[in-house]
């Protein structure tokens, strides 16, 4: 029974994963093709949101995705091919995060995408841990991680990959490594919540990369015009960094013996799941979250649809739901009341270790987000965790924004495992 | 009598007043020296802060400021030379708004120093009338503007002169012209008041000249990079843009007849004073503000002095102290808590005409900011403006942060002229 902790040992393996949440720092080094980059990304990998499931179980828009990015990369001519070489084994779909990727909605990653390269530098070991993050495709709320797979679709993909990643990784390589978090604390005092609205964050990295930029606008400026224009389109750009940033910090706390510190949360379009400190690359299921949402005009509540999701991995460490109080803005986009989202950040200290030492909310006068959610207190107070999200159509594309609840179910999953493996106290 | 104004054509003119603080566009057009495009700037013209007064009575930073404006233009060889020169008229010393300059604290300007031309495109008449600004010193708390005037702060005016200026005037001539509204409202949302915290709005600032910048490094990248340097070292960049899309914006209303609509508010260094919309360039003065401050490490609250500032042309158009519920981390800088700044805000919706129609303030659920102060309604509530400002030391330089109220004096006076000319109904 050595395995056994005592509630002391619980609290000592808990408080060292708020530590380690907090020590993060994460910074991005390169921006790559996937399977130059991340360890174990064959040329016939596929990846998509949430644990892996048998190919049967996807549906929906997340099949679509996975299904999409087959014939992006070139791995079938058509969706029967792709259907068939799958189902062989030819194709290899798996859970993005078994690769240390993590996957926005729907989440595909081929091999020849780029992506995100972030070491989280503070992270145990000489080297640090790494997370990878594909980029944002554009505006457009039809997008292959939103189940959406046509010509438009596939140009704007090649748009990213052609033009927007070469020249951003060059600018990245130049400046020797962009430090993540001190751009993350910052847009947290710019009205972001560095998960659905990262307006800040985006300018902020736009402006370390300037010199980079600058740089190679002597030669290529327009690629450098071009990168400029996909930074500060929208609110959305620098959600991939924040959320490499967040798979590197979270991945840090993963193993700590006797924690019962929640390590992950995503979804797949069968459920939501999540992941425990102390019980390693386990993944606890529930059904899907229930979520409140503002929808793009022409679009209704009954055409909502889960096609999988791994940016909660920002709420794991203390961002998004756990900082909307910094976000006041959000209340357009996704609904809600100042009011409202200052009562729902308050009530998230309840169910966490402790709070951020660098993310920190101005309204409550820089008080640090609540960070690293115990599942105990989860269960003991039937207060889950939140998070803001984007909401996918059910046929494909983007509708909507809203805030969604992690399902008890999870926790109570975590919690009979976490009991077999620790012991009762 | 046709003077005579009844309160339903008073309430007429208040409205057309609010409908042009509403309806402003300031674009910045060009950064060029003062002397070459501000109308009536002679190369023997030293302005500073507030109404004109007689030489004699600037007194203390002021004073030193304008004098350290005359030995930087090279209008005198020694400070005694200067004093001469001013006291005999052959340098001639007026307030910044005779001019349509704003000042910064002392507000000094000369002829050489470089100037943002804005131009208000919806004011009344074909082309809109001007503001103008000086440019930022940097974040050295010794600067001329402060009172200070030493090797350092003229090399550092010179660096703005002879680098900053004329790269910055040659990325926005290829933009054609920077609206400023665009900029100011998004900086809203993300937590600037565009008084004491500008950090979004001199980044988004930033975003609009990128694509100028970028075309100047193919021949001339250090000078690319020194701009976006000067433009995002600090919080205070776009103040002076902000100050002179103000400028431009309240002198829209100035002349409006019956309007008791308060049209400016400046400091020199005897006194507080301000100007109504239907009494036309008249100052009304009263004593010093009171102030509520905190201070940079090392200087204590009986350094405090009066040095000028013009910069409360924000607060006139509804930013700065009347949009502080828009930026909750101005806090740390000037004191305060998030539920006093909401309070405070709030309270001046009392003494406005109404609501701005495009700046507004997301935690008040998006209520635009209390916008065109009633002077009737300051007297009747005994509510006076309020205003975020820098706190000047008496050994000169910047010390710390605070807000500052009117006095009352002010609009007593002002009542009492508009009573004169318009009748008591």
């Amino acid at each position: 029974m050595t395995l056994r902790k005592s509630a002391p040992q619980r609290a000592a393996a808990n408080a060292e994963a708020l530590r380690r949440l907090g020590a993060a720092a994460p910074v991005l080094l390169d921006v790559r093709p996937a399977g130059e980059v991340v360890p174990g990304f064959s040329r016939d990998t596929i990846l998509t949101s949430g644990p892996t499931l048998p190919w049967p179980q996807y549906v929906g828009g997340q099949r679509a995705a996975v299904l999409g990015a087959a014939l992006f990369e070139g791995l079938a001519a058509n969706e029967t091919e792709a259907e068939r070489r799958i189902a062989e084994g030819a194709i290899k779909v798996r859970g993005c995060q078994e690769l240390k990727c993590i996957g926005s909605l729907a989440g595909p990653y081929s091999a020849s995408m780029p992506v995100f390269v972030v070491q989280n530098r503070a992270a145990a070991g000489d080297a640090g841990n790494f997370g990878y993050c594909s980029i944002y495709e554009g505006t457009n709320h039809r997008r292959l991680n939103y189940g959406v797979y046509d010509e438009g679709v596939r140009d704007r993909l090649r748009y990213v990959g052609d033009v927007i990643a070469p020249a951003l990784g060059e600018a990245v390589r130049s400046t020797g490594g962009i430090p993540l978090k001190p751009i993350m604390v910052s847009a947290l005092h710019m009205s972001d919540d560095l998960h659905s609205r990262n307006t800040a964050a985006s300018l902020l990295f736009c402006r370390a990369l300037f010199p980079g930029l600058l740089a190679m606008a002597a030669t290529r400026r327009e690629a450098a015009e071009k990168v400029v224009q996909a930074l500060t389109e929208d609110h959305y750009f620098f959600l991939r960094l924040s959320m490499a940033a967040a798979k590197s910090t979270a991945d840090a706390i993963t193993g700590i013996e006797g924690s019962s510190v929640m390590s992950a949360m995503a979804f797949n379009c069968r459920g939501f799941s999540i992941r425990v400190a102390g019980l390693g690359e386990t993944w606890f299921n529930g059904p899907h979250a229930t979520v409140e949402a503002v929808l793009f005009k022409g679009h209704s509540q009954d055409e909502i649809t889960w096609m999988g999701g791994e940016s909660p991995i920002t709420e794991t460490i203390g961002l998004g739901g756990f900082a909307q109080a910094a976000a006041f803005p959000l209340q357009k986009y996704q609904g809600g009341s100042p009011e409202g989202m200052v009562k729902r950040n308050l009530s998230l200290y309840n169910i966490t270790v402790g709070e951020n030492p660098d993310f920190r909310i101005p309204f409550l006068q820089y008080r640090g987000t609540p960070t690293g959610v115990d599942i105990f207190k989860v269960l003991d107070t039937g207060i889950r965790p939140l998070m803001n999200i984007g909401v996918a159509g059910r046929d494909g594309g983007q509708i909507g924004a809203g805030t969604v609840q992690a399902p008890i179910e999870c926790f109570q999953l975590a919690a009979k495992a976490y009991r077999e493996r620790y012991g009762d106290e």
